[in-house]
């Protein structure tokens, strides 16, 4: 049954239950170095080791299994040209019917290969987003597929809130909540299961300085749309979508924002010192952490991906 | 107490007691997708999580915890180009003592840097073994150091084995372990603690086809000295040592060799599906599997070790 309103958290611990099965129950990571130059206790949820390499299948399989079945025999559809792709595409391979992903042509074979291996199908587009939407529309109108938006749905944004939902279980004297801010999807998630599990705890937002938009909705009251984003993490230039900015408004303390250069920093620190590859859209946290943000709290940081074009890394040789 | 022959599974348990407070319990990690590539069941243990980036923290701290302090008046020593190196320095630093450490100039930044960061201090030398063992020997002349050989020392011996012992612990039903082999203290200790603990396991050792002077060695019976390794695995060019060869030779059930092509096209793999940064000679074991040489078994693999130069990533651009 699809969510009309906001979901809470017995909507969140539902989406925990139908999912559980088909992904991972990440681990929590530490690093002492990581403590020692952030000032605060970071335990990290490694969302870049659940399947597809990222917290995205968390929602897409809480969307696509909240479907009834009569609603999927055209499948399932969106357009993507990210982590959400691979994502709908094992969702809809657990239901045995068929993604379709409308994908711009200049994404790297390595996320191409990631949807096809879960069987999706993808249908190239030209990389703007009038062309994204007009190829979904006319895929929809072809195979009457339901569409499952990347983060402004409800059952999506109850599904990324299962990531925290195991956070708090394993580790509840957390103080405070740091994830990344794209769509919002993982943002409002986190916020919603995070203040009803711990009313007290600080739950804060990371976006790119050149994708401020979540940052500038926050403080103005005003959801901003049309801005142009540039920033090296491809996961956070969406804009904030509606359901997730009302949640983001009413339960997030703080919206924090790092520029491009903190983040590819913050990348490389994470991969020389804890070993683990994460993308740029996760490093923004790190970025925040590193900046001395959260000093003094008991932070859990949401590792949100760790899918990257190994071929092209962001930084210069030292 | 220094050991005077070969470690047995209670020097192993004692090396764990004396090591335990200082170290990682590293945990293990599984892959879907090296699973259905491999053919085997495979869980990874995550010595590139280990303190220093590599397993070699166990065989530097129970060597140095085992030291009376008597012959610590002078410190401790050794020449070291890689991980052994950064794993003296903390062990040293454990007991508030001085690390020296000989290393050629050649060495890149980051491995410099991780010596000095647990307080070591570096000599510099040309990058010959010549180079190195002269200035090894002009240095514990000078401060009575005590030198505590990567490999080639039973007390480090029995450290390696306890990341097995860990793992055994563990996942008790393991058919087969796989372990890169350079000097032997991984392979030798692991094959101690295994065939002690599970007598019908199978003990497998994984080279570099360009420093097979393991492989030779365990099938003629004869030990290889003065051979020219030629291999991207900068952690596997040691010669096999006199007491990992015994130990070797009557325990371990095969060596088998893997091509530099093999271990990069691994090391990419292992990075792109585990996003788990490991060195080249960590992903020797994962090339042995996606070769299907251990097929049809539940193999535990040892990721040896995660430190890389991210300026020097040895793929080309596809």
């Amino acid at each position: 049954m699809p969510l009309e309103t906001a979901p809470g958290i017995d909507d969140i611990r539902a989406a925990w239950a139908r999912i559980a099965a088909h992904v991972h129950r990440t681990p929590v990571l530490r690093s002492r170095t990581l403590d020692a130059r952030s000032g605060a206790e970071v335990l990290l949820k490694c969302e870049h080791l659940q399947r597809t390499g990222a917290f995205k299948a968390r929602g897409a399989l809480n969307a696509v299994l909240s479907l009834p079945a009569a609603e999927l025999a055209g499948g399932v559809a969106t357009h993507s040209s990210g982590n959400h792709a691979a994502a709908l595409a094992l969702a809809a391979s657990v239901r045995g019917v068929t993604a379709r992903i409308v994908m711009p042509r200049t994404v790297p074979a390595v996320k191409q290969a990631a949807v096809q291996g879960y069987g999706g199908e993808i249908e190239f587009c030209e990389p703007t987003l009038a062309a994204r939407e007009a190829g979904l529309r006319a895929l929809v109108d072809r195979t009457g597929a339901a569409v499952v938006h990347p983060y402004d749905d409800w059952r999506v944004i109850a599904g990324q809130g299962t990531a925290v939902l195991e956070l708090l279980e394993e580790h509840p004297g957390l103080e405070a909540i740091v994830t990344p801010l794209g769509g919002g999807g993982l943002l409002s998630g986190t916020a919603i299961a995070a203040k009803a599990l711990r009313p007290a705890i600080r739950v804060i937002g990371v976006e790119p300085a050149g994708a401020d938009d979540g940052a500038r909705g926050f403080r103005s009251g005003i959801r901003v749309t049309g801005s142009r984003p540039d920033t090296i993490a491809d996961g956070l230039r969406g804009e904030l979508g509606e359901r997730g900015f009302q949640v983001i408004r009413a339960l997030v303390d703080d919206v924090f924002t790092v520029t491009d250069a903190a983040i590819i920093d913050a990348m490389r620190f994470t991969w020389e010192r804890t070993k683990q590859l994460v993308e740029p859209s996760a490093a923004t946290v790190i970025a925040a952490l590193l900046d001395g943000r959260l000093q003094g709290l008991r932070v859990g940081a949401i590792l949100s991906g760790g899918n990257c074009d190994l071929d092209d890394l962001p930084w210069r040789p030292r």
